[in-house]
């Protein structure tokens, strides 16, 4: 196990119902809120009219129409809109998107520059608004971490950011509140899910053997549950168990005693700056490319853990063989969950920006668990293009 | 999925050398510090050199002596001398008495009244001084929960408080610190650890999905290195993966979406109290005789889960046998670590007091998983004087 450190102060509030903490929760820091949100679905699943109700005598402040991959633009205006009108309290009701977002206008809004600045260099962040939020979507893990991803379509790049002071204050997390999300999302956000504790669990650190085991549940709750919740949108133990799901994949707990960098992550920043892809969709899309191109000697064992553990495959001294049909396994999981599994499904038809992007995460991919250069990239990539896992 | 919420403040720094960040965590707070300890072999073993060490500059008190099962007296005195020299923060050094003792401590150091007024009731608890923690036995997991257990010999009571003040603020945990527990203490911890596990893992909530494969990781974790700690006690993988189980077993983790009453806890918190026997050790003893006294048809499908996942058994249409076979497991296995088995070979040599003992923890064992009254734990507790799990 390597060294850690844990400090999460995020408060989780988790069950149907739990939105009654809110007054206590928001009041407690002034009556200026500043409440932020995505395409309206809260307007139509009712959440906006319990809000308002509920913080009756605040005043409340709106940022709609946050989108995916939420823009540095839309930053620099909710941190406008804090600036001019002391708002003492940021509410993000959504999910991934709106969130991160609004972390980083919580830290915009105490900033004299250009929020981009604060994106681009975590250590610039000495303080923020409070930020509550009310979760809508199971995928991100925002809600209970201190990242968050903002867009830069003018220099194309989609950047993480980190610092203590971007910690939610609080999550009300409502598995009922994501009986609505329609299938496409639901899988996508599974597939974010998925793709954070794979990408914990493939490190070299082998002996962490909780946290590994953590991750092992997390990913078996899903293959799980995300049948059920497609099946049956409103089916409470599947909802509850993909929310926790989400927030543990992703709150540090999946990576205490591991480390090492990741690597579907930075070169699917790189798809979704270049084309605004679904985030998670292009995670589905590379995971098990990235997991074949790296099958190896070195990499068999822990891909043949992997296939026992997770998809309950037996255990045999064809170790490669136990590795391939886990693979296939997980490509087939996303197709019968009705993701798009090729670039050109989602709108990425040619490979003519694949050289360039592939240069982005090269930094960031020489730590990864197999340390890949621009060439690797660019095969994977073009693996991409077709059908299969190979 | 049960309703919960999750809010825990503790800081842990968890690896080897981990203590490098003490005096930044202490001398926030002020330098008057009490250290608290046990029985010296902090001195043995160099940590109470580090400490002075690192804390050059404070002014330190000290309150050494705290017993096993801490006493009401123990904590009336530390509580003295934080008033008597407005002491800024306590230190403390130990396992869970020690910090148990201390949590209080620093409660009662802000309380007027009398220390046991705060056992006896956690709601009387408004304020604490802060405490830091260097944890050096890995088994109750009070390094990162808000429970504190203090014995009142005078009224023969053992009695758990709570209060979101007694958390520590920081835990360092470096699992070289363990390396010289003897073997005896290394295996009543681990007994601990499992107990904790097992009680949250034995409830009637049955699809809190991810919470049960985290017991069932911490459960495998420590079947698989504690013996490995007994053999090699300065082995790093299995002093760390025990006590990073320590602490997830009872940091509220295990407990995510689950819920009910504890059994074996309540039961031994009398035997400690008219006993005094080691605590842990009381539970190995206890658990699975309880296992197979509540086996049942109602409680045979957990027992078989527990059987497969925890014990590797195989599946078979005969959960029984299953369920069977993992209890006898559980016994075998703290008699191959050198626990004591039997009440009499831990100074419990008759029945004189089962009867009125058992009185005792029946308001808490109506709760229970399978709720139990005063004849059900007579019965347990007789079960208990001779060898083997029936």
């Amino acid at each position: 196990m390597r060294a850690f450190n844990y400090d999460i102060p995020t408060k989780v509030y988790f069950g149907e119902g739990k939105i009654k903490h809110l007054p206590d929760l928001i009041k407690q820091f002034g009556n200026k809120v500043l409440l932020t949100y995505g395409g309206g679905s809260i307007k139509r699943n009712g959440i906006y009219d319990e809000v308002q109700d509920l913080l009756k005598g605040c005043k409340i402040f709106e940022l709609s129409g946050i989108d995916p991959n939420p823009r540095i633009e839309t930053v620099r205006e909710g941190a406008k809109i804090c600036k001019e009108n002391d708002i003492d309290v940021i509410l993000a009701v959504g999910g991934g998107s709106t969130i991160d977002c609004s972390k980083v206008i919580a830290a915009a809004a105490k900033y004299d520059g250009d929020a981009w600045d604060l994106v681009m260099d975590g250590s610039l962040i000495t303080d923020a608004l409070p930020l509550v939020d009310i979760l809508t979507l199971s995928a991100t893990g925002t809600e209970m971490n201190f990242n968050a991803v903002i867009t830069n379509f003018d220099v194309k790049m989609k950047q993480g950011t980190a610092s203590k002071h971007l910690y939610p204050y609080a999550s009300i997390l409502d598995p009922t509140y994501t009986y609505t999300v329609p299938a496409n999302q639901t899988a996508a956000g599974t597939a974010d899910i998925m793709s954070h504790t794979i990408e914990n669990y493939f490190q070299a650190e082998d002996n962490a053997f909780i946290t590994d085991g953590l991750s092992e549940s997390i990913l078996r709750a899903t293959i799980k549950y995300l049948p059920i919740a497609l099946e049956d949108p409103e089916n409470y133990e599947a909802r509850s168990n993909l929310m926790w799901a989400s927030t543990v994949a992703l709150n540090g707990l999946t990576s205490m005693g591991k480390g090492g960098g990741w690597t579907t992550h930075p070169i699917e920043h790189y798809l979704s700056a270049y084309y605004d892809i679904t985030h998670a969709v292009g995670l589905a899309i590379l995971t098990p490319r990235w997991m074949r191109y790296i099958l190896s000697n070195k990499t068999v064992d822990r891909f043949a853990r992997y296939a026992n553990k997770v998809w309950d495959i037996e255990e045999t001294d064809d170790k490669f063989a136990m590795a391939e049909e886990a693979i296939e396994k997980t490509y087939q999981f996303f197709v019968d969950n009705g993701l798009p599994m090729t670039l050109p499904e989602v709108g990425i038809e040619t490979d003519e920006h694949f050289e360039e992007m592939a240069k982005g995460p090269a930094e960031r991919l020489s730590r990864a668990y197999v340390p890949l250069n621009p060439e690797d990239v660019v095969e994977i990539l073009n693996r991409c293009m077709t059908e299969g896992s190979e």
